[in-house]
């Protein structure tokens, strides 16, 4: 009985992801879901992704937190647009919260949305957005057994960043061991190491990212 | 409508809660509920708890995991009982798991029962499992605008552990700030910095459980 009430939770939430993916389509904006651990370093890597490509695209954030506005205002000061989404308890973002945002960021001018969902390894990875792709951060001080203890994360991820490594020096983290790990759960999943602070990696997210972009505006979708 | 089936479900939850804290305080067993978000360092907790007061006190373990028995499996290698729970994707323990391990473990011979939560700092926060204390782990390296995020947690913790405090010279953290954050929301936190790898800080930990195990074993529940 429980289990019929999840499922038509997870299926109402699925029809509204689909239909904010078509209107992303319809105006050609590359959408990226960003999900992590509390502080394993989305809004660094928002904000770092914001000074190198905004050049290149024009970048819209949606920002999920539990309480607080901290990190939509250090977005909105690099002069991008931004909406933020406070779930009041809610521990992830939904497709209803990202339809909601949509009405309220100016489509025509966007061609990368970056989603940085909440600071959580388990329920996010539940519930389709209507992104394109999905981003899983982890910061390397978590340790290199995640991906045992939070499956469907990094089976659900895209693109797995591994960030801090400029912390490796002081931490044990068998690199080869979280990268056997990751695999065996998503064999496809493109691994970067990355620093967020001393910018380390950066470029092959950043390569990523225009690829990606490239491909969006060449048409059609690149749904996950 | 949904805000009432919450709350039903809450208050059936504290009904179980408090049978739980029942059955505990008739054994005289101290019961703390840990949590963190992913790899903050629960079992390093726990596995430094266990070596140093394992002559002083007989100490038992609920693991809680989305899956996988990890950390049950290195704390009984420790030689003390341990249940692990495995929430099958659900992100937060509640009363009636803690209910069911409870059957499983030999109470009449433990004095203190530590319970280790699903990684995730939103949702533990919101359901009692019949603890006495609750005990609040932030790593280092996740920053010190945690509470303001995550306020909840911070606001239900009796003690707050700042682990992985041997990464400071790395790290930007502002110590001072983080414990205004703290006590504005929580001002009788006690507030504790330790590296579960060095040991630094730990003795704290360690006298703070001694005394509480004492006060249980005098008589009475210390219930939050």
């Amino acid at each position: 009985m429980e289990v019929k009430v999840v499922k038509d939770i997870l299926s109402a939430n699925d029809r509204i992801a689909r239909r904010n993916q078509r209107l992303l389509d319809e105006h050609g904006i590359l959408t990226i879901n960003i999900m992590s651990a509390p502080g394993a370093g989305k809004t660094s890597l928002i904000l770092q992704t914001i000074t190198k490509l905004k050049q290149k695209a024009r970048i819209g954030v949606i920002e999920g937190d539990v309480a607080s506005t901290i990190d939509a205002n250090k977005v909105h000061e690099q002069g991008v647009a931004a909406v933020q989404i406070n779930t009041a308890g809610g521990c992830h973002l939904d497709a209803n919260m990202i339809e909601s945002a949509l009405n309220n960021l100016p489509l025509g001018d966007i061609d990368l949305l970056l989603i940085e969902n909440v600071g959580n390894l388990i329920c996010p990875a539940e519930f389709a957005l209507g992104e394109h792709k999905r981003v899983m951060l982890l910061s390397l001080p978590e340790g290199d057994d995640k991906p045992y203890k939070y499956p469907l994360m990094f089976t659900e991820a895209d693109v797995v960043l591994i960030n801090k490594i400029d912390l490796l020096p002081y931490l044990e983290f068998n690199t080869a061991a979280f990268h056997k790990a990751v695999t065996g759960l998503n064999p496809t999943a493109k691994i970067l190491p990355v620093s967020c602070k001393t910018g380390e990696g950066l470029e092959d997210w950043f390569s990523w990212l225009l690829d990606a972009i490239g491909e969006i505006k060449r048409g059609g979708s690149i749904a996950c």
